[in-house]
């Protein structure tokens, strides 16, 4: 479905204007967000279009701040949590070919400055927060004005799950059907849920050894099982809306677990088989089904690597803070 | 697709005579399988029918011993390795339930001795071996001379991959399609493999929390990937048989390895999620992986539990026993 005339400059083009007129400073924030029906295999790898909406819930505070401002030597520089890092390093290259997009030539160097404050203790990509970020960071910078759907689908080209951290609180991401993919953004439903805990728990900080790209690609080319998935995810999201409106809890955490483990299983029917999953990751699965068994209203989602992510309401928080020690508590309508 | 007009009983009934002529004893060995492409799913429960066809390896001499002798106090006694049961065991209810398959209601009491010889560091089911090795039997001791194909038929309605263990080497199982079934049954592939060696490693002894029938239909009710296992299964077998007849290692290896995370990827994508992993079964079989990346030919399939079997051949062997102490091995066509 993809469509080669069609690449992220020539989208981008549509929505500037002739010269851009650059401020001095502008900074934004943006914060990370968990998916309860997951985002996983794209119809477009370049503009990052996906096959199938998804669904999150966002961190509150937890995210990427970004700084923008000139750079007076006349080159770009990219600093990540106070660290000038190398102009060939990934994460700088990544940076300055999503500011490119925007500048369209211009002379105008620029430094980057962005800080992650996600517990390191987390586990948790940054790349959805970070390009949403730099996205809001860019349209005040730039004066460029743009809808929050359009900062959303130009944040997606950055990173698809970033279209998503544009908004709070719960956001849905519509698939959308055109080949340029401005349908395909996120938007923020009215629900609100304050009794929501997200217990963040890492099993480990090492890098995977396949980044998610690269682990969706594999799947969707290698795996038999992946031509379910879009049905599954569809009516997932369904689920999920309605629970979020009835704030029915065990149906959207079983919802949520069980969208989570047919991603993981089709992963895990790719060759070679992707298994993210740790040991250490199947000992606390073991521990959430036991205390689900003992009457404790607890699910989990995992993303694409060994960390996992708790859902639950107040009345269990205490329970669980004693059950996992380590496990860092967000609220995510009331942090 | 379950045809309620025909039972076990209607089915076994058309081929036998009028009146049982029991022998004063007689005794059989059938060997435990090891499917490279599983059995995973029933379209007839009554029967044992399934939704796809399989193909197994033998274990060789590892397997049940059935004995079956009069009983001369006028009631059923079943032993299983030297331990008399309680006639409400499920074991002994089991058998019993067989027996009466072909003594429809002739008083001749019996004793059943079975006895398993697989290591119980093994961990492998003896269900396959054992219904098998009881159908050999009883088809001596009541002189049924019944064809092979027969007998695997209906040694499939006591456990379904007992089918396959009628016979020793590689063993197709072919799903068939009739409603009796009689053309569900398991055949002998004439191709050898001397080098072939199947390593069994057992992580957990623990009494599986749900049983495979169980499993097999909790997958088929909830999970929303088990649609396109059926295809898997059917294009796995394909390749399996013609990897066997080309004695490609490494094309047997991948695909009995992804049938087996294919099969366990149903599992997980079902409701409650069905992980019958244990930590301990991820640690080998991500040391397995790193073996593989460095260059050693070896792989695995599992089946619904925690242990793990090896495939890889003797150039490998000695390098594996020093990896894998516990491991034990089993070399099909040479032992």
């Amino acid at each position: 479905m993809s469509n080669n005339s069609i690449n992220k400059a020539s989208v981008v083009n549509r929505y500037l204007q002739d010269r851009l007129e650059p401020k001095d400073y502008a900074d934004a924030f943006a914060p990370s967000n968990i998916a309860l029906c997951k985002y996983w295999g794209k119809r477009d790898g370049e503009l990052n279009l996906p096959v199938n909406s998804s669904l999150s819930v966002s961190l509150a505070h937890l995210g990427s701040h970004t700084k923008i401002s000139r750079s007076e030597d006349g080159s770009d520089k990219v600093r990540l949590n106070n660290k000038d890092l190398p102009s060939d390093s990934d994460f700088s290259r990544k940076v300055i070919d999503f500011v490119d997009l925007f500048r369209r030539g211009q002379k105008i160097p620029l430094i980057v400055d962005t800080r992650n404050n996600i517990p390191t203790a987390a586990g948790l990509a940054s790349s959805a927060s970070g390009f949403a970020a730099l996205m809001l960071a860019l349209d005040d910078f730039f004066s460029l004005n743009l809808d929050k759907s359009v900062l959303s689908a130009f944040a997606r080209m950055g990173s698809g799950s970033a279209s998503r951290s544009i908004y709070t609180g719960f956001v849905r991401w519509d698939m959308g059907s055109r080949a340029d993919g401005m349908d395909s953004v996120a938007s923020q439903l009215d629900n609100r849920w304050p009794d929501l805990c997200i217990g963040l728990i890492k099993v480990s900080s090492a890098r995977k050894p396949v980044d998610s790209r690269s682990g969706m690609q594999r799947t969707i080319e290698t795996s038999k099982l992946y031509p379910s998935w879009p049905e599954q995810a569809g009516s997932d999201l369904i689920t999920l809306e309605q629970a979020i409106d009835e704030q029915n809890f065990a149906q959207m955490g079983a919802c949520a677990e069980k969208n989570a483990m047919s991603m993981h299983a089709t992963m895990m029917s790719a060759w070679p088989p992707l298994v993210y999953w740790l040991p250490e990751s199947l000992a606390v699965m073991q521990q959430v089904w036991q205390l689900r068994e003992a009457g404790v209203a607890v699910y989990f989602t995992m993303d694409a690597g060994p960390n996992l992510k708790l859902l639950f309401e107040t009345a269990s928080l205490s329970v669980l803070q004693t059950e996992f020690p380590i496990m860092e508590v967000i609220q995510p309508f009331s942090d």
